[in-house]
Parts: C-alpha cells; sequence; structure tokens
C-alpha cells in the first residue's frame, strides 16, 4: 500500500469516531441526542434537495464538501452548544488544534486542501459556505419544531437568541427567509421557547 | 409556505428516521451497531478523499448524490444484511415499495430524479454508481478489520463470501483493489473470519 493510501484509510477509520460525538439537538422523535456525523449527513442532503433555494451562483458540489467535513474539529474539540457562551470562548482555539491534527493525518497537499475547506465555513466570506451554514443552522429549528421545542425549551433560549444565530439563513439562502420566519412565529405561537 | 417548499421540508423530516436504522456493522470502536445515515455520511467523505483512486470518468458530485440517498428506502424496508440470504429474497420487492413511499413525498419532478438516482445506483450499470458501490463495500470492510472480525465473526462468514461482496471494488475503484487483497490477507492471518 502507498504512503498516500496508508494515510487516507488511516484519516478515513479515524473520523469514524465524529459518529460519537452528541450534539445538544434530539432526534425528531425525541428518542435521543443526534450525533454530528449523521448531522452532517442531513445537512448534506438539504444542499441537494433545497437547492432551487441557494443562490444560483453557489456550487453544490463545494457547498457539500464543506458540509461533510465541518464538524470533525469536534472529535477533538467536542460540539460546542451554539448558546454555550462560556464554551464558544475557547472554541476556535480547541477547533484549530483539532484541525491542525486531524487533517495532519491526511498526505500533505490533501491535509492542506480539507483543511482550506473547514477555514472556508469558518470563515462565511463565501457564498458557498454561507449557504452551507444556512443549511446547518436551519436543520436544528426543524428538529426543535418537531420535538416541541427542544433543546430551546431545555436550555431556555430566548427568541431574540435564535433570531440571531438563525440569521444565517438570511445571509445564506434568502429564498428560505420567509419560511423561517412562519416557522419561527409557529413555534412562538406554540410556546417552544421563551420570548 | 409554497406547496413544493411544504413537500421538500416535510421529506427533511422524514428522513431524519434514517439515523435510526441499524446495520450490522459496529463503530471501529465496537461500542454500537452503526447506523445508516452516518454509515452514508463516511462513505461520502470517503468518495471525495478517495477520488485519485477513482475511474478518471467518475462524477464525485454525482457519485456522492448516489450516495447520500442510496439508503433511504431502509427507514421502510429496513436494513438487510448482505449475508442474510433469506432476507434478500424480497429485499428488492420492499425497497422499491419503500422508495415510491419516500420519493413521492417529494414535489413530482424531483421525486422522479430522486427516484432515478436510486435507479441507478441499484442497476449498477454506470460508472459513477459502480464507484460508489466500491465505497459502501469497502467501508464496513474497514470496520471490520478494526473491530477483530466484528461482523464477519459474529455470522461466520467465509472467505469466498465476502469476495464475492467486496468484488464490487474491483469493478467500481480498480485501483484500490491491490489495496484491499492485502487488507483481506491480513485479516485471513488476524483470523477474522473463516476460511
Ligand atoms: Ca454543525
Amino acid at each position: 500500500m502507498s504512503n498516500a493510501l496508508e494515510q487516507q484509510i488511516a484519516f478515513i477509520i479515524e473520523i469514524d469516531k465524529l459518529k460519537q460525538v452528541l450534539r445538544q439537538t434530539l432526534l425528531t422523535d425525541s428518542s435521543r441526542r443526534e450525533n454530528s456525523a449523521e448531522h452532517s449527513w442531513h445537512i448534506a442532503l438539504m444542499a441537494v434537495i433545497l437547492q432551487e433555494y441557494a443562490p444560483p451562483e453557489v456550487d453544490i458540489l463545494h457547498a457539500i464538501k464543506l458540509l461533510l467535513i465541518h464538524d470533525l474539529v469536534e472529535i477533538d474539540a467536542g460540539d460546542t452548544f451554539c448558546y454555550d457562551d462560556r464554551g464558544n470562548l475557547d472554541k476556535a482555539e480547541r477547533e484549530i488544534k483539532a484541525a491542525e491534527r486531524l487533517f495532519g493525518l491526511l498526505p500533505p497537499v490533501q491535509g492542506q486542501q480539507l483543511r482550506q475547506l473547514w477555514d472556508e465555513y469558518e470563515a462565511q466570506e463565501t457564498i458557498d459556505s454561507r449557504y452551507a451554514k444556512a443549511l446547518d443552522c436551519l436543520q436544528p429549528v426543524l428538529h426543535n419544531q418537531q420535538t416541541q421545542g427542544g433543546t430551546w425549551k431545555l436550555h431556555g433560549v430566548t427568541r431574540d437568541r435564535i433570531m440571531k444565530r438563525i440569521s444565517a439563513v438570511k445571509e445564506g439562502a434568502p429564498r428560505l427567509w420567509p419560511f423561517v420566519l412562519q416557522l419561527l412565529d409557529d413555534c412562538e405561537k406554540a410556546g417552544y421557547f421563551r420570548v
């Protein structure tokens, strides 16, 4: 086996660990918490299903790649709940260290390519990364709606914090924004979060 | 919300159920069985990582789409273990019914497009679908090697049955075939399956 393939297989085995990283979000039937690997699958497929609402310039393959890799750093850094202010203080530092180790398992050129994808997602400067993040933010809203408030209720999250977080949809997939506003109104009426 | 978007959101919520479909394969640390959603994420990312070993004509976006959707029918039909002869007798029938229901949730044109992707994967006539299947077959081999035989041992699977199954790699990603043969030799020497 070539050295490159050996490194790639080691990486593929290593990333199996993402299946053990639990997010706050519950599955839609509330039976358990979602893990970051299955979450990544869900939003990658959402990128395909909702493509017609993406800005026309979006490169779907590129957006999907961003979504498939964007949570890998959680293997070392853990999932930081988006409403956890303290956890978010050193999140960047922990995740950069994780990116160095994980992408460093790959052959150097490929490792750099994946690292660039991850940096692009984090920087949120390209339309592809913004479309990707819109989906990453929309999916837990759907789950919280399906679970009668789910993690919003559990953590007493307020509407203005949700709005701040979900504004990523307005940025990355503006054609979905009216739907999101309606969804939040419905959730508010149902008492799924604090006003 | 437009009728189309309503249907797409309903589909996105419905497919959350794939996270509850358990495969025979264990996670690499043997802690639990893998589910089909996280498995789909893993092999979609493998399609990216191992792209240089794919036949040059492979359209990676298309192959990734095939991988992201290929297991959806298991939401209704369940995961049929590839070495379960009886379960495989009526597998096609169960899965076709599932495809009709699931893709039928989407707006008609999009539902047909996804159904065509699933049909393409099942037919195994295109190079994209063969590359996709190669990864779907290679991934559990890596897991079985990492778990000292895993499901091979549990079900007393023999080398010739494994060879028959894994020949999909020879078809779809021939440049990975020497590696797979070496891997199986190593697993045989370690006593991970019956000879
Ligand atoms: Ca995420």
